[in-house]
């Protein structure tokens, strides 16, 4: 059990993020009661049905209605709606964060929506899986992953260290950073990998020469580990995308540029250029290994899973 | 043990495929003896240490010579040489076949050097992983992998039943293709994801916005994902690359193309086109599952592995 308690913590979306964290808040013991509050009657009943919570509504306002700590976790083009639906019932006091992946466009959503009497700390733990919704949760989710916190000039330190915290009663370690920053830090780490695996699953899927079940049958040549990335959230990665549109389309016109040379060290056969950067690029997944972000297993430690598998 | 027998295999090449070979000839008795060449010293006297084989050189026509199967596991680059080599030594009605990652090349280089006394057949294995030399290989390797044969119009059927007889000993699945056929399908489902994976790496790598450390640090937001392909061995790649030019620049081509289309979507905020895109390609990693070919575990299954790292 941690020292840090709140009476009462509202969650606002009980996607994978809100039911991780509401799994996790139960575990550790971090509040008195949990609210629930999602917009679709279904995943509520859904996390009704896993006892996520103490108390849950589809009504926003009803929710955060004396909470200590609210945390909006929904897709970031829905933050100012929240926002603003929010505000006229947060407790004087409170303090307001979110997890989402972009934080300039969150903040200038809900900022102006909410009172200057709640402590609104823009956050993102850095967390997930492929899956999404109540089911996909888990309380270890957020164990050893970083959360990013991103202050406002006027936030409060003392809520600001209650809120780290939190975060790592949850398992985080945690970080500051500023809005703009960590929207370029997260275009190149998460988006534009997200992105570039769409992309080439979607090429994959149009070809007329290859079969789509050929790529699947021989995917684990490479291609699989792509299909992760690209099996996420539709409508959260829609809304990163329309989000955070100038990191983004700075980090995939510096990734085009890269590629065109590639492109060009193939077709003239420049096989110097292609060792130097297949060389290069070894270093930083020993960096990440020995990080502590990254199993130092082959294959991701799950060639033993798939053999498995394949012998039934 | 299998009914298929060799009185003699030798491995030319001892990475990772040919010491998996080693490894799983070995533990499925599939040769009275087996014979190992690699032209680097070094890596021989490592296979010497882990007793891979029966006899060691640095000479492949030493080692080919009385040998019933030949396995040339090699840079496909070098196959035209090794055949070279090995030619005059060759035993009358052995068979040869490869491992090499591009087929089409491979025959160009390695059939006029042959002589017609033996049956020479090219094959790939789709087994791999992101590590390299005689200590990364072991007897599972090949279990419920693909192996593609690409047989001649002239192959003798006896002796290509009894080269899929082996790979199945090995544990793999056999498939027979065209060579042309074999080349475009591994362009998309591995050659492709390799290089955009080498790409965003080194794109990753020279950004000056943000620093080398936050990239590895965050990197469990996606990034990560890629660098597994992006530590594969270079030389590899490279001969890769330099071996199926067309078939690659082909599918970079589509690959950019779409990439381009998206890049317009997230410019213009087409939420719409990129909520389909982002949906349909979630299908795909379905199929791979099914397929058997991916595991069905959050994150490939290696957040237990890294949050252990983490507690440390």
């Amino acid at each position: 059990m941690s020292n840090i308690h709140f009476e009462k913590i509202a969650l606002i979306g009980i996607g994978l993020i809100g039911s991780s964290l509401a799994r996790v808040i139960r575990r550790e013991g971090l509040a008195g009661s949990i609210a629930i509050a999602t917009r679709s009657a279904e995943t509520l009943k859904r996390a009704e049905e896993l006892g996520l919570g103490d108390s849950y509504t589809t009504d926003n306002a009803e929710a955060v209605g004396d909470s200590d700590l609210v945390i909006v976790s929904v897709p970031v083009g829905s933050s100012g709606l929240v926002a603003l639906e929010i505000a006229d019932n947060l407790k004087s006091g409170a303090i307001v964060t979110d997890v989402g992946s972009t934080k300039a466009s969150v903040i200038a959503q809900m900022q102006p929506a909410l009172p200057t009497s709640v402590h609104f700390i823009p956050g993102h733990p850095l967390a997930g899986t492929e899956y999404s919704g109540p089911d996909a949760g888990f309380a270890e989710l957020f164990t050893n992953r970083w959360c990013i916190l991103t202050p406002l000039p006027e936030t409060d330190p003392e809520a600001l260290a209650k809120l780290a915290a939190f975060w790592e009663a949850c398992g985080s370690r945690v970080d500051r950073m500023d809005p703009q920053h960590h929207d370029l830090v997260l275009a190149i780490v998460s988006h534009l990998p997200h992105l570039i695996a769409y992309n080439i699953v979607g090429t994959a899927s149009d070809l007329e020469q290859v079969t789509k079940s050929e790529v699947i049958k021989y995917s684990a040549s490479g291609f699989r580990d792509f299909t992760r990335l690209a099996s996420s959230d539709p409508t959260m990665w829609r809304d990163v995308c329309l989000n955070n549109k100038d990191a983004i389309l700075e980090m995939l016109g510096r990734f085009s540029e890269d590629l065109a040379s590639l492109q060009r060290s193939i077709r003239w056969g420049d096989g110097d250029a292609l060792f130097e950067l297949f060389t290069r690029t070894r270093a930083v997944r020993r960096g990440i290994i020995e990080a502590g972000q990254e199993v130092d297993a082959p294959d991701f430690g799950r060639q033993a899973a798939v053999s498995r598998t394949g012998s039934n």
